[in-house]
């Protein structure tokens, strides 16, 4: 009954190597100008017979390697050995803690846990009956071993753990051992992805058992940039993009909450701020922004606070006027009124309540001081401060500096700020980059640290391939070994000007995944042609959709559309 | 502290006309080509302050009038009158079916329920200790009184409800009367549209009481059909789909499962059927479709499935390549094998054990008959037959029809076989229009019912206005009125294409809402300009973006940006 090769091959290859072949012959038909669909499922022509055996062959030989040597897990783990064996997931998966000195009285082990499993069945209805598998074919559940008794998370939280899974055993139970409960769930994300519906036993198999996984990530920052400014984002909306953060290893939303458009978040202490909202429906309570900070902490995701002062800050005033120069010039925030930093003392203060990551963001780019020299009231405060508009920038900046310092914070600012007065700014400062490459070099030689976010590379809203996502390299040009650990990490940035809820998904998913590898995996484990990894990457983005993430095909730029008829697995 | 009449505004007008004047003004800045944003903050020219206090004035004018008139609930219902009162939600909102006959063993109620209260609260986090609030002004549940015992779901099930919700009372509760829970759940539906949160109070308001509704539907099928052959769409995906098609009271969810380009459902009775899938993980089993249909029907939803033959079929011949004229010939099914329809009778066979909708969809557009003329076998067979390839066209689809009615089905076909061979069709027939306008009224002139679907207003891969959705009227010209009867409905159509799991929500929602409401809301309710309704759908679409469902700005025709920052309400 088989009716041409390609069915034949449907059976007897690795369901990867499958796909990949199914990759190589859309890619085929994309370049040809016949009906090459029908071709294909009928044998019409000669060509099409030479170039579908040829791939035969081909697939045919290097099947036994592929066997061996192809792992979907997203992003790649440092350290990987596994075998042939399958496992049946039992149904009634337990989670075991004996040993572990992590009490989890907050609970958030035992919920990612079973969101583990929720995603690993979202897939299909599970038919199968594991109480009448063979015993020693089922994998009865995770044993989880935690060091540290900590539910803290904070920058530089250990997130390291080893996975094993033993492929004999009676009972067989799998192992993540971590020393904090954030590692633990990275250990979950991993097997979530070892684990998946098989159409012969209609149950979950493990495959490839037995597994030891040692992992960890490269970086400690690992960021994601919504802007909530520019269009307001619904909670739920928030919260689907941390859980797919999750899912990548992501580790920080770096969460632009304000800007020039609009200021939808409540400051206690100046609670006319967020009369700049564009709505009253479109505002984050307090109790909001403790929602999703916990939300994303059961994730083990930080949350970064911004206020991107003092050039993107108009709609601050809509609340509290006198924080503009006057009411015809409104920004950036008047540098010559003692309320303003006040105010932002008061923001700041709020902010030590909700946000405990150990970073704030000042933000600090793009400031045009115009406002600034032909308001008469603010250009006479500069004449008699003796400071030219340049100099106020300066002092803007590094008097927040100090604020965000004296309420326990370490400092993030743009890279304007770098670019101005570098050698001035506080030592604690990391230097965000984003106008362009090769700025990590300069900022770590001059002794401080940087997060790389190069706009070229790295801005979800610019229409860039996946693969210059994957390619960006935060330590590029950087020789000397021991200035690398003042490079934090990576940020990629979904900034909202085009971005409402309707869009944002797909604009970030799976570009954000690309660099997520990149951030993760330890630099020699990392593919040198992207393209060596885009089956891996785009079984990845199919996995994304079946657990209900919007993210797009891999040829798109984001926002788009599949190109024609076909498989997830080819697009 | 008042800054500019905007601010000012923004207190003293209600909710939604300030969302009025916001879109208004939003409006004005898209056609102005100065700054207007800055200028609408600042004041800063006489352009900006003349345009503002005209508006000012224009709605300080109206105001009071809107207070009453203005009632956000998509799609519209029947009877509608409201105070002008407000309840608080209580945190321990409770229901209640004393004295109803519905036993709800099944769950659906209690269900639709607790996802009432769900969507109601995923706004904001709820702040509000209701326990503290006097409690003549707390609504402490809902009372629901179902008259039927029976949770069928059939075509013709009664979806009619009456929702009061009282201004007074201790306790207070709100009451639903249905004949059926599905009008029950739909009454549900409208009751989650009035509450809102509210952030004075941190709680949630029930607004404008006290209420009295009476609604049912206008139309008994209100269909959006879905495409999971030209792209395999994720459980996760069809579900929401299913969650956003309750919201707006859609209830047909046409299944066009299979296609040319694969044919990813079970069907155990010929199990090689699925080996036409793009791959294996892009299959559904039969537990996965009873799951589709399941989750449907706990939200009122039937399931419609459709196989398209003869003509839409290819992927068939993966696995049974008799069903092929020929390897090189590949469509339509080949008409002169009995095969064919043993195989057909077999699929039905299949469905009824699943899709247990009174209707299912037996295709029959766009078949080209060359393969059966081109193939000597074929053509051979005609000739014996005295058939030409058109009489073989109505033989095919006339011999199916009569397997589809001995599994106790009636029958929707395409609207090609009612042009082509309309009085031979059985007479339990629906005719399913698409090629264009002015279909129906044939139709029903003929005898037969019909499904509205001209692809001219109602297909959702076409670069359609949301307010061409909304005027889309299917007895348009049936002047008889005895026959507007046999008009069952419309359906707006998701063809696959060009949609994956990454864009089918954008691509319909929310313009399948605007059909809804046609489908919905009595004729003399709708509006005769649907820009009369802009902010109400604009409203509900942002309704849409808070319970996680993609739903797109309102100028877009499908996957589209907001073209800049802005308010959800003003897209």
């Amino acid at each position: 009954m088989v009716t041409s090769p390609i069915m034949c091959l449907r059976y007897c290859l690795t369901e990867s190597n499958y796909l990949l072949l199914l990759t190589m012959l859309q890619n085929l038909k994309e370049r040809s100008s016949v009906k090459f669909d029908r071709m294909l499922r009928t044998g019409r022509t000669r060509l099409k017979n030479a170039y579908v055996w040829y791939l035969v062959c081909y697939f045919a030989i290097s099947c036994d390697a592929a066997d061996t040597n192809e792992i979907n897990i997203w992003p790649m783990p440092v350290s990987v050995s596994f075998g042939s064996g399958k496992l049946h997931l039992s149904n009634a998966f337990e989670l075991k803690t004996k040993g572990s000195k992590f009490a989890d009285a907050s609970g958030i082990l035992k919920e990612a846990f079973s969101r583990t499993i929720d995603i690993v069945r979202s897939s299909h209805v599970v038919e199968l009956d594991t109480s009448k598998v063979v015993p020693s074919l089922v994998l009865r559940g995770i044993h989880v071993v935690i060091s540290s008794p900590s539910d803290e998370l904070q920058y530089g939280t250990d997130e390291s753990y080893k996975l094993y899974i033993p492929a004999h055993g009676n009972p067989i139970y799998a192992c993540i051992e971590a020393k904090t409960v954030y590692g633990a769930l990275h250990g979950l994300q991993t097997f979530s992805q070892i684990c998946s519906y098989n159409l012969s036993t209609r149950g979950i198999l493990v495959h490839q058992v037995p597994w030891t996984i040692v992992d960890q990530p490269r970086f400690s920052y690992r960021g994601l940039l919504i802007d909530t400014a520019r269009h307001y984002q619904p909670l739920q909306v928030i919260k689907k993009i941390i859980d797919a953060m999750a899912y990548t290893k992501l580790n920080v939303l770096h969460w632009h909450i304000v800007d020039t458009q609009s200021f939808p978040l409540e400051i206690p202490s100046y609670p006319k701020l967020w009369d700049g909202s564009f709505t009253i429906f479109e505002r984050y309570t307090i109790a909001d922004a403790e929602e999703i900070v916990s939300y994303a902490k059961k994730r083990g995701i930080h949350v970064l606070a911004e206020i991107d002062i003092p050039g993107h800050a108009e709609s601050w005033g809509f609340g509290y006027p006198s924080l503009w120069p006057s009411e015809n010039c409104t920004g950036p925030l008047d540098v010559s009124n003692d309320f303003t930093f006040k105010l932002i003392d008061g923001i700041l203060s709020d902010f030590s309540k909700i946000f405990k990551f150990k970073f704030v963001h000042l933000g600090g780019d793009e400031v045009d001081t115009s406002c600034w020299i032909i308001t008469p009231r603010v250009r006479s405060w500069l004449h008699k401060q003796g400071m030219s508009d340049s100099d106020a920038y300066q002092y803007f900046v590094l008097r927040v500096q100090k604020l965000a310092l004296s309420h326990g914070y370490e400092i993030i600012n743009w890279e304007e700020t770098f670019n101005h007065f570098g050698s001035k700014l506080n030592p604690q400062t990391v230097v965000h980059n984003w106008l362009g490459g090769g700025v990590a070099e300069n900022v770590v030689k001059a002794g401080l640290r940087c997060i790389v976010s190069n706009q070229d590379k790295w801005y979800l809203d610019h229409y860039i391939r996946w693969q210059d996502f994957y390619s960006n390299e935060p330590l590029e040009n950087i020789t000397n070994h021991e200035l690398h650990s003042r490079v934090l990490g990576g940020e990629v940035c979904m900034w909202g000007e085009l971005i409402d809820a309707a869009d944002i998904e797909q604009m970030v998913w799976p570009r954000a995944a690309a660099a997520a590898e990149r951030m993760w995996t330890s630099y020699d484990k990392l593919a040198k042609d992207p393209n060596d990894v885009r089956s891996r990457l785009s079984h990845f983005r199919c996995l994304l959709n079946q657990r209900g993430i919007a993210a797009g095909p891999l040829e798109g730029l984001g926002l788009t559309r599949p190109f024609g008829p076909g498989s997830c697995y080819t697009k």
